[in-house]
């Protein structure tokens, strides 16, 4: 008997549902009824470790050139991404791929737009080692450390080793970036139940958000992040960069243009978008998402009401106290910005 | 009769000079004394002048390719330089001289290592617009602020114009330099009269710094940045440098190969040193100074003692919060960095 609304025929449950959106409006939401949910800030964290990974993070000699730093591409000043359309690497190398956002990067399912790292850690080995972005090798970053009599205490007292390895390099650098979490959005306060957060265009944004099919990517605390969609679902996408998506990495036809749906907290900071960089503002991006994934045009005023909302998802910057880098020693080896 | 003191023949003068410099390793130092003086902290800063300028700092939205800040080249991180020989301009150029640190900079009687620029606000604005550096122009730096309606409100409250010119724009970055001071170095505190804050070899290495003459050139609170001098005053210092130095501005062949002093504070985390950069480490700067312009060559403990000396003047690095920028409008010209 207790089954009987469990089993409640479709157009019944779409009632109920029309129902609860209503009594949604008039009342306080509770979250757990949303398709998004707030970010939390993470407990727990190591301090020492934290701020270890904080200090790799910014320093440029974790690259060949002793100029690029992770936070080069992911700038933690500029909504944890560097804003142009692909990355600059080493030697100016122009990057395949448009930099995803560090912020409240722990949240995703996997890393990098393709997916081919399983977590943070994985993916903080990657840009060290990539010939077109840092284009050092990890045994050279560990030399460099092991130079520094400041970096060899500092990961003795947070691992309790003296080893210092690559894994403890990413190990620090992922643990940072736990840290690198954006609360206090207007709409997640919204979402706690403070009406005044958002404004009456903001809400109805949000309700087209989800009336039109945008969260069924765009879901979760990072509005994103779980899952791997094909860029061009209705209607294919048209661009010169070459990227192949989640294909690369499976082999599996299937998934070709597959991408990683990207989070869409505090989009108002990391233009452009798309994997190609290809949309230089907000309303480009909904226009394009609208036409190519759910086979909609956006009227002028939707548009408008879309971007107003994905406005509400800026949260907290992480209050970073910029840190002081340990000096080399007379035996670090010095960068290699250039050939000769 | 009040004069006979300031006639005394010069004899007596250099005894009572003898006496009084044996009177200083008796007693706490009087820095009234002393050919180096202790560093201030600068008073009646203006608080939202320096905050903007620190936004300017880190804005690599100044350069063409949306990727170079000030901070890029003088890392707050590192000793406000970037611990490259040279550095590496827009699309990877080869930069023609060290980056001096900004560090402590507004100690120096003029900027840049020929002294081109008299203070720190006409030097803001060389790289914006240099080729080889950030690669934009003041009049493209100024549009693109003027399309961002934060920075827009950030000025007019600043500056009470609506103008937003490269003037404003230079001296609220040469406002938050001025903060960019380093007080309580070890030194610092030991010409305050604490004579625990530097050990025996550190006062044996300032009192050779001083007997040796470094101190003719490296002196003030900044020991240095008070006088152009010859690179190779006696014996000449070979180097593939192009650089003509001060004879690049005034034209008069006297003074090829005069570069400015640069300033010694902080000098443990500024490597490589001299105006090419070509000396990695403290005891071959110190060895090469002494050699090429006192005509000494310092025993291996003379120069640790010297090396000793010099890292006792690692100052109090400033505590940055790293700023938040604010985001590009629709209408913000996207960065170039690329030439296709």
């Amino acid at each position: 008997m207790g089954n009987k609304t469990l089993s409640l025929r479709p157009a019944v449950r779409l009632l109920l549902g029309a129902v609860s959106a209503a009594a949604l409006l008039a009342a306080a939401p509770a979250h757990a009824q949303e398709p998004v949910q707030p970010i939390e800030v993470p407990k727990n964290v190591n301090p020492a470790k934290v701020e270890l990974g904080k200090k790799l993070w910014f320093d440029p000699r974790l690259s060949r050139s002793g100029f690029i730093s992770c936070n080069s591409c992911h700038n933690l000043s500029m909504g944890g991404s560097d804003n142009l359309k692909t990355s600059i690497g080493h030697n100016w190398q122009k990057g395949p791929i448009n930099s995803p956002t560090v912020l409240n990067s722990s949240l995703n399912m996997a890393q990098f737009w393709d997916g081919r790292a399983k977590d943070l850690r994985e993916q903080a080995g990657g840009p060290i080692a990539n010939p077109g972005e840092m284009a050092f090798t990890h045994d050279l970053a560990v030399d460099m450390l092991r130079s520094i009599p400041q970096y060899v205490a500092e990961f003795q007292k947070v691992f309790g080793t003296d080893k210092l390895t690559i894994d403890e390099v990413t190990s620090a650098i992922a643990a940072f970036e736990e840290t690198l979490v954006t609360p206090n959005a207007r709409f997640d306060k919204w979402l706690k139940g403070d009406k005044q957060a958002i404004n009456q265009q903001e809400l109805r944004g949000y309700e087209l958000f989800k009336n039109s099919g945008c969260v069924a990517c765009h879901n979760g605390p990072n509005l994103g992040g779980t899952s791997f969609q094909k860029m061009g679902l209705v209607e294919p996408y048209k661009t010169d960069n070459p990227a192949e998506g989640r294909f690369a990495v499976t082999g599996n036809d299937a998934e070709r243009f597959n991408f990683k749906v990207p989070t869409l907290r505090n989009v108002e900071l990391t233009y452009p978008y798309f994997h190609d960089g290809a949309a230089d503002t907000l309303a480009q991006a909904v226009d394009t998402m609208g036409r190519i994934q759910l086979g909609r045009t956006f009227t002028k005023q939707e548009n408008a009401d879309i971007v107003a909302f994905l406005k509400t998802l800026t949260g907290e910057q992480p209050e970073i106290m910029l840190p002081i880098l340990p000096p080399s020693s007379d035996r670090t080896p010095r960068p290699q910005p250039f050939d000769d």
